[in-house]
């Protein structure tokens, strides 16, 4: 199928993939005077007392906003808030499709920090969370912490976090596929942008081993110029030790490659190097090496982001559940224990037995994974004290 | 019924007034690649190319925000933005219900205008109109006039304009009624805020006759002491004769009395004291004077915000139907043709014979007039130059 075609086709038909839908009786006079004016004052007094409230009496508990500045949209980069629009719609429906979460899509037409901070602490107390999305590095790290810090909100940068949490998840199943203990591993992520680095961070904090990044330049050490705040952080706790050189040259004896960079940057001589090799490669819609020749050189383990290779390694699966679980538990935050939580739910929604070196992560389309994501989390949310019911 | 105690318990039960739903398949791996990545990206470039495409390839062409600072929220005053919720709610399931609009509740947390305006300024381009609500006067003059000279959508602030057109369009069949001509009719407005200056505005933009405009020290002159930007501005064309005095003394030879102000400020002896007197005592939910002490007192016709009297002036026949035309007229504004367009459209749905004094005004149930509303609005916008289809 022509995707692009067709899509823009559907997209045309569509006119919208998302709309409004009423959930009171609106056909009675009694019906407007209690879903609107006179009733409606008795519950905005009972919020005036008490603004937690607005959890119970309005939509809030289930209402996400997903918050774009259009500049680093898909593959497609800066294309602009408005063109960003299709794929903040489509995330909304899978919100709903797949979380039962209600989701608004809205664009900024700023890219500077501090008119995006604004904007979204502003409007903080209509949503009950805020899913960033494509917003560019290093502008999307100071955005969301700045955001964590001012809103009582969940703030969740999808394209680090979703990421991170669902490679994290193919990661577990992909060491108990090879028989490897997570602690030792040697992890080389080509790519240091924000996804990169939130992988490189949460596969850390998982303790699953070494882990190096690599940019355009190779490896990155401790002190490197031009680092961003990003590397910066995260290279006082990677690349151990200090290993210099290409992408190629840190392969030789690594345990697993994860690619969220572009295409074609791998050879099978790289991975034929490597020990008993995972190779994670996301780029879109091209991979950094195509799944069978990855196999034919040796790979234990391939996973893609693409639906039409096994392995599909797609954050579809991590934040319809990741928030339906904040919600649920009204978090105040999504913290490392819920993210630890969603990956580990991912992982072990596979039972082992039927673990496989080309079934190591659940489909995206299944149901029941957001399901088991959602309780993981929730739990994790009481467990780590960021719940508020 | 109690209908405080009912809707607070209502609102416990619906937790939330709408939704999101979702317009396409997500059931197969094409459903997903087709309404997200990768075939999403096609409708975003051709947005990237023109973005007036978002309109056709996205929700835009239907949505709009209800935006409040909730400092003015019905008869409540300031109660914050999280209170006014339940309202905006309510509201935008009424946008949905009456005019298939797909409206989002947004509360801003700030009551400085340079906030709101740079608010939603930055987010105009996830939507195709602006619905301002519930925002304190003077503060809402400006928040609006600011607001339409950067954006290129339809800014609307209901309580103003809302309400000015849902009188206008009482007015139209009430002179009717009386036999009245427009043009010499002597018009007293009590309550000097962001909706009687609309009223006020409106009327003599459509030319009803003189408009006298009273506050709590009486009618308001040109060059008097404390008066706010809108009442300076509308002092300029209003109360020809430079009237001074309380309600009482310029009522007296009044065709209309409008009350947006408070209950039970008009006492039988100042009906009496009108010409064949045309009362909208709007203050909710006690009107300036009731019904039957104002038809006791000879009124010739009697209005209220009440739906539990005759003649309820309530604009839910207006929003739902001004934004409908607006979005279907993809128009970059709400002008004054348009208003005017849409109190004749309201005013003409009841055929000349069926008009009655206790029946100048549609049911806000019946469901054709925001059709019949939409129909005009956006026939005006198209020849008042605005529409961009």
């Amino acid at each position: 199928m022509d995707y692009a075609k067709e899509s823009l086709k559907l997209h045309y038909q569509w006119n919208g993939k998302i709309e409004i839908g009423c959930r009171v009786p609106l056909e009675t006079r009694d019906d407007l005077s209690l879903a609107y004016t006179p009733g409606v004052a008795q519950p905005c007094l009972e919020i005036q007392k008490d603004v937690r409230k607005s959890y119970e009496l309005t939509r809030r508990s289930n209402l996400v906003a997903v918050v774009t500045d259009g500049s680093a949209v898909l593959g497609l980069g800066d294309i602009g808030p408005e063109a960003g629009m299709p794929v903040m719609e489509g995330k909304c429906a899978l919100f709903k499709a797949f979380g039962n979460v209600d989701a608004v899509p809205l664009c900024i037409r700023s890219k500077d920090t501090d008119d995006i901070v604004n904007t979204v602490r502003l409007i903080a107390g209509s949503f009950g969370g805020i899913n960033l999305e494509d917003i560019a590095a290093p502008r999307c790290f100071e955005v969301e912490k700045r955001l964590k810090e001012c809103c009582d909100i969940p703030i969740f940068h999808d394209d680090q976090h979703g990421t991170a949490i669902v490679v994290a998840a193919a990661l577990i199943n992909a060491f108990k596929v090879t028989g490897r203990k997570q602690g030792n591993a040697k992890i080389v992520i080509n790519g240091a942008g924000a996804a990169g680095i939130a992988i490189g961070n949460l596969l850390l904090d998982m303790k699953f081993g070494n882990v190096i990044l690599c940019d355009l330049n190779g490896a990155i050490c401790r002190g490197d110029d031009n680092l961003t705040s990003g590397q910066a952080a995260i290279s006082l706790r990677s690349n151990l030790e200090q290993e210099r050189g290409s992408l190629a040259d840190v392969l030789r004896g690594a345990d697993v490659f994860i690619g969220v960079s572009r295409p074609n940057l791998v050879t099978e001589d790289m991975v034929s190097s490597m020990n008993q090799p995972i190779v994670f490669a996301m780029a879109n819609p091209t991979p950094e090496i195509m799944p069978d020749a990855a196999l034919s050189a040796g790979a234990a383990v391939v996973g893609t982001g693409r639906s039409d290779f096994p392995n599909q390694i797609n954050n579809v699966l991590v934040f319809p559940g990741v928030f339906r679980g904040a919600l649920d538990a009204r978090a105040s935050d999504i913290n490392e224990e819920m993210k630890i939580a969603a990956a580990t739910a991912i992982a072990s929604y596979i039972p082992d037995d039927k673990l496989k070196p080309d079934y190591i992560i659940p489909s995206a389309l299944d149901r029941k994974v957001p399901a088991a994501v959602a309780k993981a989390v929730a739990e994790a949310a009481v467990k780590s004290g960021v719940s508020r019911i």
